[in-house]
């Protein structure tokens, strides 16, 4: 679990931040999951406006899943929770960067984060090892 | 100018990379683009299959503009280039990171990085200064 004291916001917060995101036609924006001391960019996800809300209001990352098209709790299923350090909306108010603290792995497959495949030697490559066998210890449902 | 050389791909590994990705219904993925050094993720956009092979054959960031419907050559008005460090394919394919070396700055507006707004006191605050005055040295047409 994580050490860190989670970052809430008030309601009114919550209101004029979603009056600063804008949605797309989906309802949903694009968020950026970075581990906020290392600078590890974990995972990209999207959240709709009751993610964000549940995401300031409780301090832990909500998505929105489009394979499942529900409201997805990172870490419900395998414990992996990501604990709100801060939230930043960019220029335009179509992106997010929400700076956490990764309990565990932020990859579906077991890997610290979700930016594993590069090229090497003109081939595509897996440069991070499997930490946890998600198998066993219960896979996200993304 | 960034003193690092940049990474280029061989035709083939454009190729590998390009089936490796899985372009939504607009022919796009999300791109975020992180300071390869500092971890600073600088901004997210989008890219088309031409952007990305653009990219990878001439190690500078290229994007597609979804408000002016054409290519972006980030840097070609502003001169805030982005030399390529490496690219990284997202566990669903879906989302790649792109780790640069920024020249000047990300941000349309003069700061580093897009992502300068953040809540505080429960108000939207601007975190981060304008370094370069964008209107003067030459805005990018994102």
């Amino acid at each position: 679990m994580s050490s860190i004291v989670p970052t809430t916001y008030p309601q009114a917060a919550v209101e004029e931040a979603l009056a600063a995101i804008h949605f797309d036609a989906q309802g949903l924006v694009p968020a950026i999951a970075q581990q906020h001391d290392s600078g590890e960019v974990l995972m990209m996800a999207w959240m709709n406006r009751a993610a964000v809300a549940e995401t300031m209001l409780t301090g832990r990352a909500c998505y929105w899943s489009r394979s499942r098209q529900a409201p997805w709790r990172k870490g419900d299923t395998s414990g992996h929770i990501q604990t709100l350090v801060d939230l930043r909306i960019d220029c335009d108010g179509d992106t997010l960067l929400v700076l956490v603290d990764q309990t565990g792995v932020a990859c579906h497959t077991g890997r610290h984060n979700c930016f594993f495949r590069a090229i090497r030697d003109g081939a595509i490559e897996t440069i991070a090892p499997v930490m946890i066998d998600m198998e066993t210890n219960g896979k996200d449902k993304t």
